[in-house]
């Protein structure tokens, strides 16, 4: 006999073999209607699925309100839109089909280059099929069928995707609805018509098989899907939004920074307004920092490649990592060459070359001919170590490290809180990097704490007030927390279970007293090294970022890495655990999401310029020059403009400039003292005395107040 | 007949052939005697020189009043040095014995081991040798005859230098004091007596032969020596104040920074209360910026290399560089190939290796085998230019130029300053590294002007007034400024010799102008790409260090280099005028001066600890810690000593940290509201309110108030 568990708490037992969709029919018509797939043991099963002849089983059925079904649904749609175009088009090869976050895509290769024009052809026939409202047929096959199978389909890369890179599995899986049929894990809506109308393909890009560069070339077709007509129109409309606020275009148009190739990919160039936005926040941070106790500290931007040896950083992290700079040629040389050594991609008479090579710049240890790899490039590393060799630095910890190692510690000193704007290095693929927030330099607003175990708890809620409080100071209050902790089943973690244990019972007590939304645990989210507490910022247009982040660190001070420690009031060494935090993560990025947060229209506190003087006539200039520097005196970063030519043009640019207060002067303004002020969201404000206005935005500026702008309505 | 022009103008005639010892004889009896040696046409010469039969030559005779007579005595005390230490030792091979801006030094190989505890014995034969009165005789011989005449002293070192290190002289001159004979081109003084009696060894250190440090080590005696006894004797005090002031050992006394040659040799790590002051400045600094009509920017630490191609800084400074980082492991192979072929440092199956090295790492191109070193360099420098390849920037001028590019510039925005604390990297041979004077990262406070030809003036006169103005408001009121500018008889200097002209005379006039110490234009001195403008800096022991900078470009603005360009009133394109300024020229170089200008008692306003609150007993502390939050509130940097530890004790140790200002409080003072101000200088001031305490302190530091330290009499 089988016995059911429902969500609800109810149980229900079936003594003859039954699947989901039986389940479903039996606890009512309706649900089995609506029903989308199922959720068994906590895994995603077809509603076609079988369920074992006996045992208990907790079980779902997933309906359009779970979210899982959307991703389902957005799945199977995947694979509509593949059989439109297979419909459509001549020679298709798929490759594979996932959903994203927002909606799904397809790498297929055919002879014809689709385009935009072809999107309506695409989307009709895909409508014709999810009105056949086919059903979606799992087939369950062993390995060397399936292959036979994808050949005669003519599917090249099912074949070898087939061949090469699967696992051991016997057997897979198909799904077929109709006349398509596609080399899948699954899970799938019943039918294609579960699919409904609020289905969209929304553009065209280049893609590799298997992300490779050096294989062929795929069309990517991206799309998206929801149950709803009016979640479509909101994404729709969002996708707009989000064009119009994208932080490049704007960056641009508000000469905020500039990236030159010439100078270096991924490399941002601050612009003078952008550079301002940056000291304003960076002066904020700065300010709260002395206000919580933390010590500033400067560092450099490389360190020498023992130091992340230490840490594990290198030769781990190598390839996100900009390679090392060698004081000698030799290790220049010897560099490549262990690496290839490493990552077992050397022929034996290339080798030889290497080693010949290394013999001119020097080398003159002995190299174990008949050894392992891995012996070999010991053996080179041990020469290369002879020489200085640096690494642009990828984080700032080891630094900070060697600065808390400078002198014994105390367990008075304790907690110590090392502060830095540190820039650091990472080597992100050219495909990958987007503007400021995906580069390959970058300055985060660091700092690590070194504690004793006992001070775990106020330090996190420490950070933890502090990024609340930063966020809000940006008008961020939407976002939620994310509690990163270990899998207790795994093995991956350092440290000892029981201090895992009390300082994750530490991270959640803290983050639930300061009612911090979301806090869920989620469990084997942590680093290796610690729990973390990550805060995921929605911004105006429903988009999320993960900016702050507050992380826990057992490994760095641990006997095997730095051995940090402090003298204890028992008179004896102990080890200090370290923090990392970072409340915006990094200048860039958090600029950029700021950008595209703020559509470019900054709260007046953080506008390069914050109001600009223009006058009527030539008349006022004068009396315009006089207002200027009043401003500028009263520490407000002003302009004027002062060309003749016609007000309304003068406004019309300072708006498209987003600049937040106008201050119009005519004759009259001159003769009464005043000035008429325009804000650039609510318009003309009336003329007011000089002093008043000064006053006004002062005021506005020193609260840090953020001025909700709606997003237009869709 | 023979026309000499004297310095006063007057003229002598001779018929016969004359020396210069007859000439001053000529003279007067007394200026023969006083004389040192002499000057023919601006080349110095000894008073044995033969002056020419006939024509005309301008003549000085140098005595103890000329700074050269100084200089020229050293090095004759440096021969005699050598020789009394080869009449107490055996087997003595000298090298070579320079004088230094303070004193001299002979670098020597000898079997012994010297110490300070020989110095006596070497002073003591040296005395005698003065007391001998011994004439340095000039000898000319024919190389050959040379180098069996240093073969049969035994002296290797010198055969080795007659045989390589020369150029193409077919005779070189010795000078013999005595039994002593030593290859050297002089001028020397008449004889040993002219010494005198001032002259110290100083310090015993190794060396290498030509500073080679795979050659043979040498022993390096420093010494000094004056015409007077007292300036010997102020000599040796600064010496000795400059051990106390050392800022390697105050930056380690008063944690200010570290250096741990983990994270890498020359590379500041900057304790708290170091950054705390360098902050400090850079506020400072910033403010005058803003005030000054600079706009701040941010730009990456490493750049592709193509930027420093254009610049001219690579390869052509490589040695002093970082190597480059190159994406690709080819490039890392090919640096050192290529670098080694410009080299000329290769020998043929060498080349024949490391191509084959290349060709393992994807070297495809076609390699002129027969071809010139520079072609082959070229060869497979194209090859590393498909890949990207950066350096750690070793200035800042290419990213602010790619900055002023990033849009069209019009003579309306002219001048744009850009400014940023830019942290750039060199590459120092590890023997030169000293603290923070000597360094291989540093971030300088640099900004680049782009004006017009016009602005020049206007903008030289601001980074001047700038840069006195910094330095005042440090106390720094001793210097001397510096004009550097070109040689017009050279052909190095690039850039219109009619823009060069005005350039020179504005920069002379406005100089002048503000009536800058100094000021006297240095022909040959200037950069290459334009004249500039160098602040040296005397500190309170007299010691000179080159500050502040200014230096007009007129080469990266070229057609050759960057190509910069604004559209003139006319319409036109036209090319602006770059300066390059930092008026404290690196913020390590600068506060490792200031640790030791100050002796590490920075004024109030750079003091990391302003005050310090110490209690008399327990019974205070409860107020003690009121007093201090007060102090923290008024934003001054404040703590708190409570311990139960006497009160005498606490003064010390706040005396040891030269904390500025020490706030006692007692039982009396919690009732009254009052503090016991100690002052770290002048000791205690009396019982005051707190808040005239404060006040106090606020104002002082407000004023940025330096108080002299008189350096303790010699």
């Amino acid at each position: 006999m089988l016995t059911i568990s429902l969500p609800d708490g109810s149980q229900r037992q079936f003594n003859q073999p039954v699947t989901l969709r039986d389940v479903a029919l039996d606890i009512g018509e309706g649900l089995a209607k609506a029903a989308i797939a199922g959720e068994v043991d906590g895994k995603p099963r077809d509603l076609s699925y079988q369920l074992p002849g006996d045992g208990n089983v907790q079980l779902r059925i997933l309906t359009k309100r779970d979210p899982e079904a959307l991703e389902i649904m957005r799945h199977s749609a995947a694979h509509v839109m593949a059989q439109a175009v297979m419909r459509l088009h001549e020679g298709v090869q798929l490759a594979f089909g996932p959903v994203t976050d927002t909606g799904f895509y397809y790498d297929m290769q055919l002879p014809k280059a689709l385009s935009e024009d072809d999107f309506a052809a695409i989307e009709a026939e895909m409508k014709k099929i999810i009105k056949e409202n086919l059903a979606f047929e799992r087939i369950e096959q062993l390995k060397a069928d399936s292959v036979q199978l994808c050949e005669e389909m003519g599917q090249e890369f099912k074949v070898e995707h087939l061949q090469t890179g699967l696992g051991e599995e016997e057997s897979v899986s198909f799904y077929r609805q109709g006349e398509f049929v596609d080399l899948c894990r699954g899970v799938h809506i019943p039918s294609t018509g579960h699919i409904g109308k609020a289905f969209k393909l929304l553009s065209i890009a280049g893609a590799y098989w298997k992300g490779d560069a050096s294989r062929q070339q795929l069309q990517r077709l991206y799309a998206t899907a929801f149950f709803d007509r009016q979640e479509l129109k909101e994404h729709l409309h969002r996708l707009e939004e989000a064009k119009k606020r994208d932080h490049r275009v704007l960056g641009k148009q508000l000469d905020l920074f500039t990236i030159d190739s010439k100078a270096g990919s991924g490399l941002i160039l601050w612009l003078p307004k952008g550079a301002t936005i940056r000291q304003c926040l960076e002066d904020y941070l700065r300010d709260e920092l002395r206000r919580r106790g933390y010590q500033a500290v400067y560092t450099p931007h490389i360190g020498r490649v023992e130091l992340y040896e230490t840490s594990g950083h290198f030769p781990y992290y190598r390839d996100s990592q900009f390679p090392p700079l060698c004081e000698h040629e030799a290790g220049q040389l010897v560099d490549a060459f262990v690496d290839r050594l490493r990552k077992n991609d050397l022929e034996k008479s290339d080798e030889e070359k290497l080693l010949q090579a290394a013999r001119v710049l020097g080398y003159e240890g002995e190299y174990p001919a008949q050894g392992s790899h891995e012996e070999k490039a010991a053996a080179l590393d041990a020469w290369a170590h002879e020489h200085e060799r640096y690494l642009l630095k990828p984080m700032n910890c080891p630094h900070h490290i060697m600065i808390y190692k400078s002198k014994p510690r105390s367990y008075r000193d304790l907690p110590i809180r090392l502060a830095e704007f540190g820039s650091v290095y990472r080597y992100e693929q050219s495909g990958e990097l987007n503007g400021m927030t995906r580069v390959r330099g970058f300055t985060q607003d660091d700092a690590h704490i070194f504690c004793t175990d006992d001070q775990v708890a106020d330090e996190v809620r420490g950070c933890l007030e502090m990024t609340k409080g930063v966020l809000a100071s940006l008008g961020m209050t939407n976002y939620r927390v994310r509690l990163g902790f270990r899998d207790p089943d795994s093995s991956k973690y350092v440290g000892d279970a029981e201090l895992w244990d009390r300082a994750e019972a530490a991270i959640e007590r803290v983050a639930k007293e300061m009612n911090l939304p979301g806090c869920e645990p989620e469990p084997g989210e942590a680093a290796f090294y610690g729990p973390k507490i990550d805060f995921v910022v929605t911004d105006c247009i429903g988009r999320e970022w993960q900016l702050g982040t507050v992380q826990l660190d057992y490994n760095l001070p641990s006997e095997g890495r730095f051995g940090l420690e402090y003298i204890g009031p028992d008179n004896k060494p102990h080890r200090p655990v370290m923090i990392h935090r970072a409340p915006l993560g990094s200048m860039e990025r958090f600029i950029g999401v700021l950008i595209e947060h703020f559509s470019g229209a900054f709260p007046l506190w953080l506008s390069p310029e914050q109001c600009r003087v223009l006058t009527v006539s030539e008349k006022s200039e004068e009396y315009g020059r006089e207002v200027e520097q009043k401003l500028l005196a009263a520490g407000l970063r002003a302009a004027g403009d002062y060309r003749g030519a016609k007000l309304g043009a003068k406004i019309r640019e300072a708006q498209l400039e987003l600049i937040p207060y106008m201050l119009v002067v005519g004759e009259k303004d001159r003769d009464n003292g005043t000035v008429t002020v325009r804000d650039r969201q609510d318009g003309d404000l009336g003329a007011m005395p000089l002093d008043e206005a000064i006053a006004k935005l002062l005021d506005e500026s020193a609260r840090k107040l953020v001025r909700e702008r709606p997003v237009e309505a869709s």
